[in-house]
């Protein structure tokens, strides 16, 4: 078994790889596994439509198929999880989603989870996935924040929809933990927690918390 | 708006397609839609994996843009609906999966539904998009034959054992009408709902069905 | 077997008959089982209560009887789907209620379905038949147009509630299919469908479409 | 208000009803309401098919329109709670069902509920019916003891059987509590407790003892 | 078997215990089990926090472990049913939470119930509660009055607190029937009824009228 | 902040504090938080019965509020989560319990999770957990190795008896992930799964997993 944790962002951007290894930082140790994150060149600049989830499927698996000797457990850093099962399929280590953990580990914070999402069109794809992993009775609400990849470059304004949405899970839906619905938004987390009043979820570092753990546990068994 | 629809058989067997266009065959009606079934030569000879499924979504996709002004609507022809959500998102069609109406019209004949699988692999694949429909409450169990694909080549064999497999459905399950876990198996329908007695749902023939209606009804309201 | 998918609409409305007589049109084919609208006497002159629902059973079933041999499957048009079960159980024939079929044909076309009723007093009636049906997890939600038997003569106030309604499941509940939860209401299906921009299903075209996919297939069978 | 529990057995035996009348003797008090109990003239020898469920619905609902004033409650003494939605919107007394009732007080006594059915045919109603509840989490299984009308005469036989599906309810589907799918068997509960080794609920005397208790404290608010 | 039915109100108040005793008042009869209201002098003077419902546990079980002697059954009078389980793993008697019996209770009155907490901290707590009781297909919603202890002497306020509540439940979640979702409330129940326009179920009636049954039953057994 | 992770084996059995000591030692690193172990003296040698889990609860909370200000985060390590809801309720810290973060685990390596429990009385209780949990949908089967205290220590006869449940839990019930469900038995984990042939969570290291991981991403924010 290899000795990296690799957190393989599925589309192309280094900028969202770069946000996905800044977020996860904390959970590198001297002596624990590496934790490389890395993007999918052949991805697109983003992962929007369904056809873009699918899509990066085959050259993910193909990806961590060079990448398996020296892994010691994959992450898939979309809220889709794209190529979760195919990929535990071809592995031989074990592989976390980020919608999977993130929203998993929701339910240990909150009775009740919402899901702040970036375009209404993710959000009957992320009601479907969170209905396949059988915790709706536990599923508040998964509301979009509606802004174009433009309009996400103003910071202020994203952290701004991200709260009205994250007050309006809390009031009307009865949320009381929240859960970011996509990758490389760690940086509003902390702000996102304290002006909405209750536990926010950013589903990378939820994925590789529970890779880190998997991996030392793997490797104290090892001759 | 074509006139067509589409039955699309994501993998390359042209056995499998032959026996899904003699399924399907007593849906044509003069005054109807074709229906015009063919296979996807990019496929696999037979989708087995979750690799598999995945695998032929780009191809199927490639192929029904093709195909889309010729179409009315599409069909996917194998069991674990590869595409269903990305064909629906790019056509202007409407898009039926074999999965998805086979299990749906099951539940018009019975109060628990039983799946027949080839592969025990299948299995939990099955259960997870069950679970993604929301029927689980009416879910019996899913169960495999078991037989390699040389094995499936003796058809009286392959027809013990999925009698087999529907009686311990029904038996030790409480199963009260069952579904065909696969395409291209049409010619056991009816021994099997003899032997077992419990209704059968072949499940290209229970989507095709509601695809003919779909377009009669679409075609109806054409200028 | 007969050849004749008898749609009996269980009021005694001619009107409302003539109107599903006319949304299945496009279903019939030169080559293809007629499709026979009838009213039933016996019924009052529009099912409004759970006491109409229960009182149309016996007569239903009795008519039934009569139409036993010339019937190759039975539609039950009402929303109530009064006497499903006790049909399927004395019937030889296949038999599809419309609120069944109506609900698991939406299912294929979004991921929450919401139901627009006339009146409230049935929305707790269909609530428990969804919830029969075990499909609550896709159930978005069940509203009412609220109109008496005199207002909904005026079709444009009537169109209107329905796109009020329609507007309302979308927004409030998230829901992205509606299914018309009346008999008897096809001729407002595409402006409603158009204006609230989502798939909407008319029950009775849906049961009858599934209908006749069944026997055709039958009779493919037959000797 | 009227001052009586009227508990109408929905078939004609008088046998049934005699030992209904048996079983909630020890729920009458001298300074509560009368519990009276009665059989419908104009129903079957016994409830065994859907079509005898739906017939008593009119019959019921006269019976009960004759019975209103001097009613202070009802209760609908068969398994399948005919007519019981029915008769809540006719009547202004509050009406319990013994299924409904059944199942609900079992959920005080155990975590997986098991029911012994009389017929194998009543199974997927009472499944039917438990999913309509929205219990199934709840719910272990239900078996038939599969014995004739005339079978059931031998008491001893009919005992046995209970014994035997009430065991394996027990140990193959994890039931902690029973409850006896049939009205008119309350002279096997004690015996059928005693050999199962977990509690049974016989569900007549589940709906009267809390129809006994809603009039009392109905009474209590009286001028 | 001891001849009363214990009803131990888990926090020391005694004018909740008073209260709790006028309301339980109607279901005693001159031939019945005596029911006995009783306060636990070790509890809080309120159980408003998961430490209160936990830390009255132990004392509540040494309590009724004196009392088992003259005990027919227990009923644990607060809305968190505190060591309900526990209870009844050390009595030989049967024992009633009335949480757990006035949600029960609700789902024999309307299709969904909605539910009348004080706190907004009790909310989530209930939740989990309901969900471990299986019933969230019929569960509407739960909202706080949100008022303190001294607002609370304010009896027309919190009645009106409670009746706009209420209200909300109804009109925007659909409850067709109201749980009061504390002990000692009794005396607004018939003004909420009134008011709402739904039924309201008072948790301790309902638990007592299920305790009363269970006992008479069980002494109608007895040598 | 304090820096201590503190797992807190709820019995006073040192063995077992010792062998869950043993268990997480790979989850500790040179610079993440301290992982410390330790039992509860006032609880009982073993929690076996609803008695000991909720008789525990207010020594635990006596012990972490102790422990508060030097603790990152607290685990409870025992598989009925005692005083899960409290503790959260009472501490500033984020808090983890065995029994839900190794449920939740277990679902993000198979499709349904059988747990290997020590005693039958602690079956309904586990499920009755696991409904309130809402994950009933992904759950196999909970069944009982039924060894007493005095044959646990014969290591051989209880691996032998989890393999067996364990291999039933899989063949008979659908289970591809086990979850054993104690603390302290992480010894027998590796032949465990080894012998079964699916993955098996041991719950202290999920849970210890997690904690770390929550710990290691907070102290990142601290200034």
């Amino acid at each position: 078994m290899g000795s990296s944790v690799y957190v393989i962002n599925p589309n192309s951007s280094q900028n969202v790889t770069a946000e996905i290894d800044r977020a996860v930082a904390p959970l590198r140790s001297a002596d624990g596994p590496d934790i490389v994150c890395l993007s999918l060149p052949e991805g697109p600049p983003g992962i929007q439509s369904q056809r873009d989830v699918d899509g990066v499927i085959m050259p993910l698996l193909c990806k961590a198929s060079e990448l398996e000797d020296g892994a010691s457990a994959f992450v898939v850093a979309c809220f889709s999880d794209p190529g979760l099962h195919a990929l535990r399929e071809q592995s031989r280590r074990r592989v976390f989603g980020i919608a999977e953990c993130g929203g998993l580990t929701a339910l240990t914070l909150g009775q009740r989870f919402g899901v702040i999402a970036i375009l209404p069109t993710s959000v009957p794809r992320h009601l479907c996935y969170f209905s396949a992993m059988g915790v709706m009775d536990r599923f508040a609400a998964d509301l979009p924040i509606g802004l174009t990849v433009a309009e996400l470059s103003d910071e202020a304004h994203t952290l701004g929809r991200m709260v009205d949405v994250g007050r309006t899970l809390k009031a009307a839906h009865g949320a009381d933990v929240l859960v970011m619905g996509c990758a490389g938004m760690a940086r509003y987390r902390a702000a996102l927690e304290e002006a909405v009043g209750v536990p926010v979820i950013e589903p990378t570092q939820a994925a590789v918390a529970m890779a880190v753990g998997h991996v030392r546990l793997l490797q104290a068994l090892a001759p």
